[in-house]
């Protein structure tokens, strides 16, 4: 089972279902932007102490898996309509993070992603 | 290159830099909210014509595989800290959502997605 | 009725029932978050026409109302949590805005907006 | 300083602009939804008790105030677009909120919230 697979199995899906039209780049950032919105929902009132252990109750695990895979389906969706190759991006941009962030700067280099990302 | 590969290129970059303290699920969920605001900023004036096309310039093709680029990152990052195999999540959605909506539907099953989801 | 007012009565409603804990600044960034993408969903399968007309819909228009004041109640109570007075924000930021973006230039300004904000 | 006149002068500085195009529901949906993440920012790799210190020092401070402002601009230009009265709107939520959540019922109301809003 691959990230293309998956890719391949949303757009016959969508195909099949003519959902192409309302599949615009527009539309189908606002929807992974309304996924990840109910993801953080999930998320939003727990202590950092509940959010790390809300994986090792079954129920709360189904609903993150749930809401996880929207967003990546979306993520998908989004990236094969867009022509981009997503894994391919993604090393590319680990790669130029490994520039950017030399190991061993620590928090740092994190007040800089937010700062420059 | 598989996704597998790139979550543990991700996490092996994190623990090279001891950022592993950061990453707790509330705050990569608020990273993954952050990298899809950056990506909606791409889009978010332009209209649905411009947005197909938007790839179409190699400088706004960078931009946005960019982007995309960071929203998989967190996106991954994530699922590895709360222990979710995101391709069997994403596959196991796909099989719930061919029953929810069966295919020949159109635009109905768009909207019950929306209420639903 | 006023925003000032607006901000108190959520403050004393928060109060009642204790839920102070609860409003730390991160989490209510993401219940923020999390009503921006409950609002995204309402108009993300529409066409530009269809999303223009949506309020014409009662049906609709109590529920855009219904997420709109959520966005804004969130949105006081975070100001209100980390001491902003709101307004006076707002009203500084269309100062700066009337520098930055002189009137006239259309366009290459929302470019711009969307590049530096 | 009230936020209806913050939305005339938010309307006004559009016109002289000619930006009316557009700020369409959509874009506008868009639009809040960047600026949130760029709040969320600001916050994601702090600590609780970081994010609450936050506002103390003067230049984080300048940036919150920048990026909560950004929100409430965007959020009165949508409503304004969509013919909306959003302190009405907000004040006729937590009326229903009182009748939804009754004082002193503490964090199992707030789980409510998560589930129903």
């Amino acid at each position: 089972m691959t990230l293309e697979e998956l890719s391949a199995r949303q757009r016959a899906f969508s195909d099949a279902r003519a959902w192409g039209p309302f599949h615009t780049p527009k539309n189908l950032v606002m929807a992974l932007s309304g996924e990840v919105g109910e993801l953080t929902e999930l998320f939003q009132w727990l202590t950092p102490d509940e959010a790390t252990a809300a994986p090792d109750d079954p129920a709360t695990r189904a609903r993150i898996e749930d809401e996880l895979a929207d967003v990546l389906l979306y993520l998908v969706r989004l990236a094969d309509v867009l022509g981009v190759d997503l894994l391919a991006a993604g090393h590319a941009k680990i790669d130029r993070n490994e520039v950017r962030f030399p190991a061993g700067v620590g928090k740092g280099a994190l007040d800089k992603v937010e700062r420059d990302s």
